[in-house]
């Protein structure tokens, strides 16, 4: 029996946003290994066996997935969104770093709809134009390459994406990149708040940098910053193609 | 009659990349817009009229959808990777400016597989920590435009995803873009070329940008250049979780 490894992206959370290369992939497995509620999407089936683990073990996690495949299981590690976006891909390739053994198992990566793409197409086309995606969590960088990021991408004129904005153990880190972005980009920037994208809770809000709150923000927030050329245009946001 | 306008995404190019959504929306449509390789992936049927049409013409394109749209129809307008991305979306919003009647019709976006998550999934997980994605095209704005974005992109220690490198007609742009991420990133950062990812002809090379040569994109390479921390491991390139 050959093992194999894949990562797959299940989507921002509907069904319909699940390719159907990530449902075959299911289909196949043997093993389901992920975080809670990305495994809890996954529907039980005899001779699939679900290995659900909590937060912030994804190292732990990526090498108990590569011991199963290595003994020879069809394991899938799921990711919400897409594995490749601050999410589990890069943990399993750290993982591999100094195991031979386990750099030559079959192991792909299956990219997904990551929630910047549907919480953009929920709000009109507010990423129309050039644009960067930052990670807001500090658990994995110092707040000052966040501020640095934030001011470059600023001045670049760039549209701005960003994952995790506000947890509660940190809350006042949001605090900061809004009031950053309200000195390079002026109060008049549009700001879209976009909640639960694709499931039956979702929230899409807009508007300015001059009237958005910390707490319009929450973990399961994606909130995307126009830039200087962003507009409104009847119930829709979005950037134009051209420079502006 | 009640008619709809959907932009619709199909994703890199495999079939196995297109969302569901995307499936039952095509299924309903009553017409199909789009440029023609995008419109010649939708399967020919009774009660389907497809609507190909040339590159360039993006917004007399939409308008056409729009006119469609107005008159009852279930219109589908097609793009390749996502709609928001560089693509068709935006040139519907701006078709929408000063026309609301068409801003009441019912106007959906529905996202895509975007060819840089396609490419990074190939590829191992270049884009696992904060990145751009630029559109290298200089048909909608001016190479100055382009070179701010690159600079204060590499000095964002940013992981970059370029869409549309290189066209037979402004060869030139890509070399210049090369230059200058040579002189702000060094000769030693990872670049990733990825060609017609998804489709059988995918061809995926890594080499640095001393290695890199302007040949090695044309307009159906997306280009993947890493941060400082962008590594190897075993066949895949991966950025770290961490800022390294």
């Amino acid at each position: 029996m050959t093992g194999s490894l894949v990562i797959a992206g299940l989507g921002p959370g509907a069904e319909a946003l699940v390719t159907p290369e990530v449902t075959t992939a299911l289909a196949a497995a043997t093993d389901v290994v992920g975080y809670i509620p990305y495994v809890a999407r996954v529907a039980p089936r005899p001779g699939l066996m679900l290995h659900p683990s909590d937060n912030r073990v994804e190292l732990d996690r990526a090498r108990a997935a590569l011991e199963m495949a290595a003994a020879g299981k069809r394991v899938v590690v799921v990711s919400s969104g897409d594995p490749g976006v601050f999410a589990m891909a890069s943990a399993v390739f750290e993982a591999l770093e100094g195991r031979e053994d386990w750099q030559a198992l079959d192991i792909r990566v299956l990219p997904g709809i990551t929630a910047m793409l549907a919480a953009a197409a929920a709000a009109g086309a507010p990423l129309g134009h050039d644009f960067c995606c930052i990670n807001l969590s500090d658990n994995l960088k110092p707040w000052e390459v966040i501020e640095t990021r934030l001011r470059h991408a600023a001045r670049a004129d760039f549209a701005m994406a960003f994952y995790n904005p506000r947890s509660a153990s940190r809350p006042e880190g949001f605090a900061k990149a809004l009031d950053v972005l309200r000195a390079e980009c002026g109060a008049d920037r549009l700001i879209t708040f976009a909640r639960a994208v694709s499931t039956p809770d979702q929230r899409i809000v807009t508007v300015t940098l001059g009237e958005a709150l910390p707490e319009m923000a929450d973990m399961r927030t994606v909130v995307i910053v126009g830039n200087s050329a962003t507009r409104r245009v009847g119930r829709f946001v979005y950037s134009p193609r051209s420079a502006g």
